[in-house]
């Protein structure tokens, strides 16, 4: 089965394979592991040691950019959160259960969000004292751009948080050209090719230490961590994670820096984007973004009006065929959504836009241009 | 490598190799496995369809027992802790860093919690509304009494949430004989001899129902997990889990019921810590706890008052030896612990005891009994 979905994605069956062992995770031999592994994780965010600390949190990734939001905007405080799909709408919920102020800008899910718009809202409200942003938007395949948004909350004197769940490890971002940024927050079971289970910021030390107290959950509290491995060691575990995928990402990224790391990751990706949408649109399909606004994550394509068409029986019929794709959706239109991200090439991107030709011509769907 | 530690435990390889596969949350087949896997849990929490459920929450013990006091215990209300290890403790923390207002009911780490103790507290202090407690303390091995605590709390008409972490499997408890119990919580790696990752709540319905809308997290919301499955079907997720955990846990629940389920689980814990007892007895050194409250889960030791005992020297021998304890203890006096629990039998309990008369003689361990 082809695993074309934007995480947990298709790893190799070397990275799966490590989890099969029991492993005690304070065992000396573990905590040195763990604390390489913390290290490798620092330089991948162009984090400086000293400066900046990889923090991990057992759970998806909505659990560690919740821990980001706690421990850095403090309770009551406003965070501006541009939204353009369903992944920044779920910034906006976990600031607000959590007793923060989300001030939502909304922006079509559609086109990226653009700095000046940030630069507008922050202006307009000077009571705003972080941007919480969605790197790749998930809900609809849209790349934000946290150079241009950085500038903007750098220039304005505030904060920012990066959502970097589906980007981390092929979008770029590197911490130390971004002293505006409190914490960046990804997950090991998306670009970087490991099993999921494991939330990881990567956050700025004075800053942890500047708001320690105020998360308002013990087991949230990114400074509460970083605290535990200064008294402990930097391999030590407050609580027991998920150590099975800790080890498993300690084997994917081997791969990932065999493979040449960033560059040589964004690059397949992107490669399996167009591959993709070319053939989408090859098939009379219709994407759903214009081309120039495509991220390499998830390529999102409109539902086809025919009447024969439906998610379910697409979905299986893909299945049937051996290519496995999300049977939901998070577009404002029907769509459906197909992952480019995990141990996936082109070539795979030919073989699945085969399998939808045949799904399409085996359910009789001809009218498939969107309206 | 024989693993004693109190979890992770030790599995059996057709668990652990569960694991090295890739699995879409979302998808069809998976959903009907986690709805099934769910329903399974119920059962062995003596649980009722339509009155209690299950809801999993990727994170460690600590992060479903926060989730317990978040979702029904609302914001500066009171719970009462009974305090007989590190563990109770943790729950204070936990409890008190979410906004709640833990009572602390200080117990002696030797000892169990009584009932009558319970019972005069919480008539002290008509405010509290919940008690708190832990059934076995990984601290120091005791195991306190649900049964007993159970029935004050219900006849002073207050509310029960029990972590069970390192009891749920073992040790007996039904929700179905338990009305005044909102929540049992456990994980997958301890007495279930799954792999670590996710913490499971077994919780009332109409409580969850009584009490949506005050956790103050998206992600420790058990009852916005419950709405979520009500409203997407039992065996979908809100966040993307550490799937492969769950999928190890069902091949553990084979091996549970193969084995004859709790009393047969119950029986090996408390004969391994039986001839763990015995064995350390007959090396010269004194357990911690006094027989008759040594709990089957964790036995703890006084460490020897010898100065050439040291922890690291001890663990680090043992280790050679090829059997893993903790490197830390979490009594009043310094101990060393040693799990029972996990796919381990009373025969390596004794080629336990013989790996610690080794180390002690390598070591020049001559005076053993605590003073």
């Amino acid at each position: 089965m082809l695993l074309l979905i934007p995480g947990p994605v298709q790893t190799r069956p070397e990275v799966r394979a490590a989890m099969a062992v029991d492993i005690a995770p304070w065992d000396d031999d573990f905590r040195v592991e763990h604390a390489a592994l913390r290290e490798r994780l620092l330089r991948i965010a162009g984090g400086t040691p000293g400066e900046h600390t990889v923090l991990p949190v057992t759970g998806a990734g909505h659990a560690v950019v919740e821990a980001c939001l706690r421990t850095f905007v403090p309770a009551g405080g406003k965070v501006l959160i541009p939204a353009n799909g369903t992944y920044a709408l779920r910034m906006v919920r976990l600031a607000r259960e959590a007793g923060r102020v989300p001030v939502t800008l909304e922006v079509p899910d559609t086109r990226p969000v653009r700095a000046e718009e940030v630069a507008a809202a922050l202006a307009a409200d000077p009571a705003i004292g972080h941007v919480g942003m969605v790197y790749s938007e998930t809900g609809s395949g849209i790349v934000n751009d946290p150079e241009a948004i950085g500038a903007v909350v750098r220039a304005a004197g505030r904060r920012l948080i990066v959502d970097a769940v589906s980007a981390f490890g092929a979008l770029p971002f590197r911490m130390d050209a971004h002293p505006e940024c409190d914490a960046l927050a990804f997950t090991t079971g998306k670009c970087l090719e490991g099993m999921p289970g494991i939330g990881i910021a990567v956050a700025r030390i004075d800053r942890l230490t500047a708001c320690a107290g105020q998360a308002g959950s013990w087991v949230l509290d990114l400074a509460a961590i970083h605290e535990y491995a200064l008294s402990n060691g930097p391999g030590r575990h407050r609580f027991t994670p998920a150590v099975q995928v800790l080890r498993a990402l300690g084997v994917a990224l081997d791969f990932y820096e065999q493979e040449g790391g960033q560059p040589a990751r964004l690059a397949r990706y992107a490669e399996n984007a167009r591959v993709l949408y070319e053939g989408v649109q090859s098939l009379g399909l219709t994407p759903y973004l214009e081309w120039r606004h495509q991220g390499p994550v998830i390529v999102t394509v409109h539902q086809p009006p025919d009447p024969a068409f439906t998610l379910p029986g697409f979905v299986a019929a893909l299945k049937a065929r051996g290519v496995l794709i999300s049977n939901f959706f998070n577009t404002t239109a029907p769509t459906f959504r197909v992952g480019c991200i995990g141990t996936v090439t082109p070539a795979d991107m030919r073989v699945a836009v085969e399998a939808m030709r045949g799904a399409l011509d085996s359910l009789g769907v001809r009218q498939r241009a969107a309206a």
